[in-house]
């Protein structure tokens, strides 16, 4: 099993694709699913929809895109057993940018069908896939037509690297040293970005629908906390270090900044509260280790060097962003360099990421 | 442009693709068109939708892919437009096997809807587009929730291979020389694919619902008449030649059969009579010539050898079947005898396919 995977998901660079640590967002996952299972069965008690439609946002394309899908079905299909109820015609609506690997996901679903009827038996389902490319920033289902919308780890992608970011150099995120002003650029760009997506979401739909969304985030008020900064700084540590040497050229790194912005749980809450057509069920917040390994047994050595892991996790995500503004010929050095940036900070304090975690019913 | 474009479709063969002329296609599509087109606005004045939801099974992916929803698309605005109502949400489902090129498609639909709403001004849509990986032999969609199902040049394709051929040896299809069991075993595998693909459509469309299918059939209702058969019979030649000269092994060929049924008008009518769920509102015959360059003006010489572009195309239809029984080795020889077979008929007499067009609508 590879470390990483390189997963295409919504992101902020238009057609772009993003990757994705598989094992992190396979854990985050596994940690919020309590809370998205507690949303959909008490969906389908309260209506008991003869079809039940659940759309995943930024799906993307690899072991965790039927994962997550798959468990919200099966939590259903338990408390419609225990019922003795008719299985509802679940339809699956697996949603990425258009960049993202829909053929690989097609190929894999006949398997995971029948898998889903071996689990399950004869009296489950049927359950349709379909996929609808596109981003979540703007309408991508017909009106009323969703129960349910899931998405982890992809809302914290921006449409775009917000305006007004001149004045970040030396950073290429949200740091301690960004002034006022970069830090105002990149809020309004999510409070834009996160009102788009909930007003969308609310015309598709149903009243008592529900929506369960995951976002990388921070506990703290300060946008530029460590716990959700620190990350990107280390990464600029290492271009900066570049720059200092020549091998990069300061004016290319100074106006390269991440369309990522990571919301506090009340910055969340406000934006719901303020579009208005969603009443909050559970906001929630965990943390997940930087490096999703350390928890985990492994016999390999390679697993061990947590730098290492956190590093190639890092680049598949990165790498897209710093190709397309640096050019490929930087990119092992930049990685090289980060890798024993990150061992070494690791080696003196806990490193983790947050997770706002979000329940919410559709007013109406 | 290309002469023959591989297209995949969904077909007689399980997982495997098959290859579609588009030309041939794209002239099929055009000639069908106002059929398509009547029953759609025909339904758009009747009801009125909120939303339209329109699934083209066996879309492929190529050039035709969104030309014929968009046609249906145009058709119905135009309608609206001239009423003066408010566009509709048009749902638009593409559905083909799981190994169709699904990224393809994906990656063209944003300059598609781009050219519509230019093409249609600021009052249309919005127009969604999902992609229904898997069998049209199968549901595919949640109960009762299509308007309108388009399908051209697909069911054509069985499901399988039918059983029962053993006796079909010296042809490839059904042919002159097939003795009767060989003609009884091709209908009933057409009856049981069809009646399936009705019943599945029928739960799946609302009430008032239209579905208009083209398929590659016949006048006649002798299942081994030329018009049909004689494409496939050529193919024979070649290959029975390559018997004769050691180069292909007799049992292997003997066992070769196209898992393809050309059906008269009154044996589609009499499917969808027995089934139930629709009532016919049309029925139509046309014809399109085996070289569909063959009416067009092309500055190219090669385009004026008709043999070289059917074999052309046929290969594209036919090569993925020959290859997982022959193995690849034969092909090019294979199409080089069938080019030249091709040729010489072609120049004595009119060589066309036979398209039959249904409309109808669900019952309710």
């Amino acid at each position: 099993m590879e470390v990483c995977q390189v997963l295409h998901m919504n992101g902020g660079r238009g057609e772009k694709s993003y990757a994705q640590n598989s094992l992190v967002q396979r854990k985050v996952i596994s940690m919020t699913k309590p809370i998205a299972e507690e949303a959909i069965t008490n969906l389908y008690r309260n209506t008991f929809p003869a079809s039940l439609a659940i759309a995943d946002l930024g799906c993307s394309s690899g072991p965790n895109t039927l994962f997550a899908v798959s468990e919200l079905v099966k939590a259903v299909d338990e408390v419609r057993r225990k019922l003795g109820h008719q299985s509802p015609e679940y339809q699956v609506l697996l949603n990425d940018l258009p960049g993202n690997d829909f053929n690989a996901i097609f190929k894999s679903i006949a398997g995971f069908q029948e898998d889903m009827r071996k689990q399950m038996g004869d009296g489950f389902g049927p359950c349709f896939f379909t996929g609808v490319p596109g981003s979540f920033y703007g309408r991508l289902f017909q009106r009323k037509s969703l129960n349910f919308v899931y998405s982890s780890y992809s809302l914290m992608w921006l449409s775009r690297v917000p305006e007004g970011l001149e004045d970040n150099k030396g950073n290429i995120y949200m740091a301690g040293t960004s002034p006022p002003s970069v830090l105002k650029a990149y809020y309004r760009q999510f409070q834009t970005d996160f009102s788009l997506f909930l007003k969308c979401r609310s015309e598709e739909l149903v009243a008592g629908g529900r929506m369960v969304l995951t976002i990388l985030g921070r506990k703290s008020e300060d946008p530029a906390s460590k716990e959700c900064c620190y990350i990107w700084e280390l990464l600029a540590v290492a271009l900066n270090e570049m720059v200092v040497e020549g091998i990069i050229e300061e004016e290319k790194f100074d106006s390269f900044n991440i369309p990522q912005y990571t919301p506090s749980p009340l910055e969340v809450e406000s934006e719901v509260e303020k579009e208005g057509s969603f009443t909050i069920d559970l906001l929630d917040v965990s943390q997940v280790n930087w490096d999703a390994y350390d928890e985990e047994v492994h016999q390999s050595e390679a697993f061990k060097d947590g730098g290492y892991n956190v590093a190639k996790c890092m680049r598949a995500v990165a790498e897209p962003l710093l190709v397309s503004h640096f050019g490929e010929a930087i990119i092992d050095e930049v990685f090289s360099r980060y890798g024993e940036i990150v061992a070494n900070r690791m080696s003196e304090e806990k490193t983790e990421f947050v997770n706002v975690t979000v329940s919410m019913t559709r007013k109406g």
